[in-house]
């Protein structure tokens, strides 16, 4: 997937699948991990070679320079991404069935591959301009497939959703969190976490009955003053 | 708000209002935006010290270690939260109301105080141990405000959530993520955006009319071997 103007594009010479396929793998497993887990200016050259058991020089040849590293581990976390919500588009026409796989794919995605998740939410400023462009291109094309989803729903009577762009957000966000959040020896599997993830979601998609009563603030209550005073600050005047 | 085995209980001759209050301040305001852009281990001495036009000694004189001074910004801003959720608490009564109440701090202080809380959200484990078991300990005082407001919305049969526990990291986690994607010169005021997020969450957790019927997969949906297909790895045999 060559993109011109970037960093991984621009070295041909060094693709992906060039080289040794079990040093490649190795260099980018822990690549991801020292990145999810120090933050991309945390770590050096010397602890990207050293964790993969090879030398400066050795990284370099494989996968060019640290900001060319990143800039593939968040391309190709990305892409493999679109590429679910393709294959889900295609074959779910009905956007709640449709939203729900999106959910449990990015929710699975997101448990077992917590340290890229990591590295994508967290890295797209460390980019140089041209890379970042690309990258928040991707990420526009993939949550545009739940965007979809979303307004389909709605137009089909499906979903009752009054801002869709702030509920497309609240889903990823939500969903997102669970690289951040999950363990393997935590209580619930994955699968069970998914699919709680697709009742809630549900929950906040579905039509409902009738508004609760609880979604107005009291009259007497101000989110404003409460928050200059516990924080001591002043809220701009559009807050 | 002293601590025992604590790196920042453990130097009371150097309590946070005890030297020059602009030089504090300006020491803090620009280590949570390093420590929020760069990441904890992103970041030295010097850099902190050159950010708040100080020397590197009088950095230490007045905040101590690096490491001493993330745990402050840390513990200050969930100290924060939680004063704000145990003033909450004590207003509301009422679980909806009070959940709504904390969606609304919640979302407004990630917005306005962007770096602190990504600092929160991001640098846990850069911590030692016992500053670490603090911050943990606060961050699930502060939770079990929420918590407390779910469990009693569904005793009074406010709220209808099949896992509590799931339902308040979904909503810790669709609020929190307003740090990471919220831009002052965006189409939505911050009101505007915490009345949203309230209105999201009573979709998840009131009671419903009916259950969606797009919860359950198809049969022919398989999420496992769609994941496993499309990332090229093998997911655990518990998932």
């Amino acid at each position: 997937m060559p993109h011109q103007n970037s960093s991984y594009g621009a070295h041909p010479e060094n693709p992906p699948g060039g080289a040794t396929n079990s040093t490649h793998l190795r260099l980018l497993t822990s690549a991801v991990q020292l990145f999810a887990q120090r933050g991309f200016h945390g770590i050096g050259i010397r602890d990207l070679a050293s964790a993969a058991e090879i030398s400066p020089s050795s990284l370099y040849h494989y996968m060019g320079t640290k900001e060319m590293l990143l800039f593939k581990i968040m391309h190709d976390a990305l892409a493999k991404l679109v590429r679910a919500a393709e294959t889900i588009e295609a074959e779910y026409p009905n956007p709640g069935e449709r939203l729900a796989a999106f959910i449990r794919i990015h929710v699975v995605t997101h448990a077992v591959q917590r340290y890229a998740s990591i590295v994508v939410d967290n890295e797209l400023d460390a980019l140089g301009e041209d890379d970042r462009q690309i990258i928040v291109n991707q990420r526009d094309i993939y949550e545009a497939y739940w965007g979809r989803a979303i307004v389909e729903g709605i137009v089909q009577g499906q979903f009752s959703v009054p801002d869709p762009t702030i509920t497309r957000i609240c889903l990823l966000e939500m969903c997102s969190g669970v690289a951040r959040w999950f363990s393997p020896t935590g209580p619930r599997s994955i699968d069970q976490i998914a699919e709680a993830y697709v009742r809630i979601a549900s929950g906040m998609l579905a039509v409902p009955a009738q508004a609760p009563d609880w979604t107005q603030p009291p009259d007497q209550f101000n989110v404003r003053s409460l928050v200059e005073a516990v924080w001591a600050i002043s809220l701009p005047s559009e807050a």
